[in-house]
């Protein structure tokens, strides 16, 4: 490891930050965490690379704030409290401002969600970034895919496709980030594409509640076909129920709007389903947290994802679960 | 995610094997796992780069134990015991063939120390292998950096340098793979760079004997240099003591063998410090595990690391700790 590595692991280090279950931190052959008693611990992984995962143009503090929330979000999905993770960042250069840019994004959504940044590695290589982040879940509690009973609503939380739009409008030259005024529809896009937020609060309120969940991060159909597929039932969706922002609706046509939320990813926001008996409950706790919860469609015998047109009745579209 | 990624994820899933903890495996949001009570968890995160920390031309196999290995290193150098853990994998194009050579040696050094896969990711990009190992320890017996105290001994596993002769050797050239006979030294140091052997039973044995430790990553110097400078100490080292192997001497004379110890790294054997009403007790140990156990040095006032000269008294240099 050469003295520029440890320079880094000291700035990133320095943001770390406390919290009264870390026994010990970065600076050992290992952290040491206590677990709280009668949970399990949730753990997910995942990486995002430069020029596949985001555009290579993409500012460092968004990158930070980004690899942090696609690892919070899964934990989200699963009902869990985010409280620990490391990360493992590949840079082409030992680049001090880079990185005290990207800790800024970073350790602004740490913060929020009180989670600690416990270890790591710091190498040199192709912009990638990799976070395991670890949970934690009262035995018996979280919110699995395998979970969805026929007759359950499906729901889904706030505004998808957003990010989708945003993607779009970039990759065609019209969302480069001079050339937006903040007061409009394609800055709340591209906010939402680069500063997802996780649904941590939503998660943690639908244990109990909720019979299965996953987080959107490849599109409403490909991860609702998760759920049917780990449950072994089949999904109808009502493509008129499909909430449609403003933002989405002033960039697209409805037909491609639609499909920004069906195949779009990447919002983070939560697909899941529960029991026809919720749906007060559930309108109560949008209300609460402020958070849109809509009814999208109902968990069905057979399997895969099937979607009703908007055409009226016989319309519909059969797409593999 | 690709219709690709999906299937190199399940061969990876389908290696994963099972462990009693293990609530929930690869396939959900995040993966459920029951701590144990009265642990703590250990968490550590290590990544290889292609061309940074192996040779582009290793085998994948070699390449998988590698990247398992160098992290149950640091959980052994915490006294931890393995459990689970994730891996972050980019690869150039989707390889089936080397996705099954890889975990070929991955889930053989997994399965020695049953520790289990419970999440991952897998991305397209430079060849690049991130994970984080989770192990656990009893409440208060973790070995710690920064618990060296004057008048300990200084101990060292195994034959350090080994893996050092075997790159240097690789680098001139002298150690293509196949141009190498199995009964050679040469082939006894590559096996000691490709596939090292993370010292668990070693580790776990240390408990309560062993005063600080960490693993021998970036040579002996740096590492216990570590070690000295988190427990506030100095480290007076006696090179005539060091454990030089038959096999480095065989390729190297006495000096470039001592600098493969001093400065090679790559072995993850383990340097730890013991009061000296121990060393019946390490002896008996060494004899057990049927591991060499050399006591290399003193920790002592002051910082940083010294050595003694070989030529007598008076001569050493000063190394910055």
């Amino acid at each position: 490891m050469s003295l520029a590595e440890f320079a880094l692991i000291d700035r990133i280090r320095a943001r770390s930050g406390a919290r009264a279950d870390v026994v010990l931190g970065i600076g050992d052959d290992a952290a040491l965490l206590q677990p709280a008693p009668g949970r399990w611990l949730a753990v997910t992984a995942d990486t995002l690379n430069a020029g596949v995962h985001f555009p290579v143009e993409t500012a460092p503090a968004d990158i930070g704030w980004k690899t942090l929330a696609v690892n919070l979000s899964d934990l989200a999905a699963m009902g869990a409290e985010p409280c620990w993770g490391t990360l493992a960042l590949s840079l082409p250069e030992a680049d001090a401002g880079w990185i005290d840019a990207f800790a800024d994004g970073f350790f602004a959504l740490a913060d929020l969600h009180d989670w600690r940044l416990v270890g790591g590695d710091t190498t040199r290589g192709p912009l990638s970034l990799s976070v395991t982040a670890f949970g934690q879940v009262p035995h018996g509690t979280a919110l699995r895919r395998d979970g969805a009973q026929v007759g359950d609503d499906i729901w889904v939380s706030g505004m998808p496709g957003e990010a989708a739009a945003a993607l779009r409008l970039w990759q065609r030259g019209a969302l480069a980030v001079e050339r937006i005024a903040a007061d409009t529809g394609h800055e709340q896009l591209r906010q939402r594409l680069l500063r997802p937020t996780p649904r941590t609060a939503l998660g943690l309120a639908l244990r109990g509640i909720a019979s299965a969940a996953v987080d959107v991060s490849d599109g409403l159909l490909a991860d609702l076909g998760h759920i049917t597929a780990r449950s072994g039932v089949g999904a109808q969706l009502a493509l008129d129920a499909l909430p449609l922002s403003a933002a989405l609706r002033g960039s697209f046509d409805e037909e491609q709007a639609r499909d920004c939320v069906l195949r779009g990813g990447d919002d983070y926001e939560l697909c899941f389903t529960a029991a026809p008996s919720q749906r007060g409950v559930l309108q109560a706790l949008a209300d609460q947290l402020q958070l849109p919860l809509t009814r999208i469609g109902v968990i069905q015998t057979g399997s895969g994802v099937q979607a009703d047109g908007v055409q009226g009745p016989g319309g519909y579209q059969h797409f593999a679960g």
